[in-house]
């Protein structure tokens, strides 16, 4: 082995040193940053579970295949043409195109209709914490106007009896005597719903391969961190983990040209601190999901990020920074799972 | 060689004759009865193509994947809410349980949707002539109530360009420099419907298998084509080549309980003899489209069946036999092509 003098190093080899130190540095330089918005990313979303599990609600194979079938099911509407799959078609990701969704008899809902990908882990479905979880909106969907519009309970239970739905719920729920009941209505449906998880290149991206998603995405994503959104669009849903006021600095409205003032989670609690307080809604997909907001007041997804930084940050987000956003928002587009590509044929 | 004298045959040798043949007869008996069967539905029925092809609209895989996605798009009708699929879920087999379809606005069609399976190679769309072919009921249903509500071709065209759909109707129609047209629009999903056809237990009873069918089942066949139901509901749809009039024994109304008496292909040509004149419907999956009919009046198969023998044929089939013609029916039901089966996701 070959000894080396402390305190010395010959010139070439600084030479050397220097140069590798130089060739280094360049082909790390974008990625040095990269890896900056890399780790805080890390701490802002975390990995996309392969599905949105729920202790109430075991996932099982006969569950999902009954709970897809019962999402086509149009028959158990009053006026037999309202499913779930008609606000969330899956050829749309979920969601309806409309501004707020149409049901039975062509009532209007109060609101637009959220994705059912990537929803069913959120702290509450829907926009104003109204409907406990995804099963909870399942159950009460085919109450009254607007959606199914069905009287009662009993009656989709009767309905999906004579449609000879018997031997599937025995199968989805084997240890109940009489398994068609509302509860295990929703809870088939819901165990489909938590399969819905659609991963894309943002995941890829956080994974480790850098290109996956393209510099403007990247520069996006710093953006998105940088400014403030991902305070409230954060976990791996890049939201629906909390409530926030919608319009902090200004009146959403007022930027939206919404034609009503939605009083938002006021209309459940009742508490003034609620006014105009919304769901903070997943950002997974949106790229594919307009109109959007809770009224599906905007068209464009450029424009919305625009009032949402001067609305919720107080910011005047440049072009080129709506731009990168957009860009990294594109990158949330995920894969439908496949089984949620495959029409269920019903009984 | 041994040789044996004219005329003469021992005693012993037409005992085992005698045997053998009373044994090949019992052995036969249904067979025979079946074989006779088999000939004269080979007559009625023939071989199911594996698409319905038109000379008009050559099937080409760009197309198929065009059509099928302009069949799950909603955007391009006035409200937002109709596509060709809502009223033609493929989850329903293609028809969509409702008496009669509701479109745009919740407008009530004039008559029930029949299924997009198995229709393309029918004399005309629908139930009157007043569509030429499954590509000119593409074309007709966007503009105005009840369907699309779309007020003329030139704003689906504009809208179907602002979704992004150029490059698609590009691949479609490589020749054409301006392809986002009606006409290529109506093309495309007639190509992806001719490629709906569906071969069931029938078709692999009438290949050769006879257990593809049950004993029920084939008497049924034989009943149908017996009592004279076949005499209307042939080709391998049973049933889409002709024009008949509905209720030639009886009027149907009295039998069919409709709330209105529909004039039938009279209010296209304004021939009395087109009055109460009807397409006869394709039988393919009859079991899986109820209700049943023009205005689906009829929720049963079964009465549909006992019906049809009162008002066509002057005939008041038994409980047997029309228990026999539906297990007859139900064997038309079909498998639905994979494509069909997996859902499309839209620009």
């Amino acid at each position: 082995m070959k000894r080396r003098r402390r305190g010395y190093l010959p010139m070439t080899e600084i030479v050397v040193a220097l140069v590798i130190a130089c060739f280094v540095g360049a082909a790390l330089g974008s990625s040095s940053t990269d890896d900056g918005v890399w780790n805080k990313a890390k701490g802002f979303f975390g990995p996309l579970p392969e599905a949105m599990h729920s202790q109430k609600n075991p996932i099982t194979p006969a569950k999902i295949r009954l709970g897809k079938m019962l999402l086509y099911e149009s028959r158990i509407s009053a006026d037999g043409t309202v499913s779930c799959i008609k606000c969330h078609p899956i050829s749309l990701y979920g969601a309806d195109g409309l501004r707020k969704a149409i049901g039975n008899q062509c009532q209007v809902s109060p609101r637009n209709a959220p994705t059912i990908f990537n929803a069913a882990a959120q702290i509450s479905a829907h926009w104003i914490g109204n409907r406990a979880d995804v099963e909870d909106q399942a159950r009460q969907s085919v109450i009254g106007p607007p959606a199914f519009g069905m009287p009662t309970y009993q009656a989709v239970e009767k309905r999906l009896k004579e449609l000879g739905y018997g031997p599937l719920f025995r199968q989805a729920f084997p240890e109940e005597r009489e398994p068609i009941t509302i509860e295990n209505f929703a809870k088939a449906i819901g165990a489909f719903e938590r399969t819905l998880v659609t991963p894309g290149p943002f995941d890829d991206f956080m994974k480790g391969n850098q290109g996956a998603i393209d510099e403007t995405a990247r520069l996006g994503l710093k953006t998105f961190m940088d400014a403030g959104c991902a305070a409230c669009h954060n976990s791996p849903y890049l939201g629906g983990q909390q409530y926030q006021k919608f319009g902090i600095v200004a009146p959403y409205w007022q930027y939206t040209k919404s034609a009503e003032k939605d009083v938002g989670r006021y209309a459940v609690t009742k508490n003034e601190a609620d006014r105009y307080v919304f769901k903070v809604p997943v950002l997974r997909n949106v790229a594919k999901t307009a109109p959007y907001f809770h009224d599906g007041s905007v068209d464009s997804l450029a424009e919305t990020v625009w009032i949402m930084g001067k609305v919720q940050l107080g910011k005047d987000l440049t072009k080129v920074q709506v731009k990168e956003i957009t860009a990294f928002l594109d990158a949330l587009t995920g894969a439908i799972p496949l089984d949620a590509l495959t029409v269920p044929l019903l009984p």
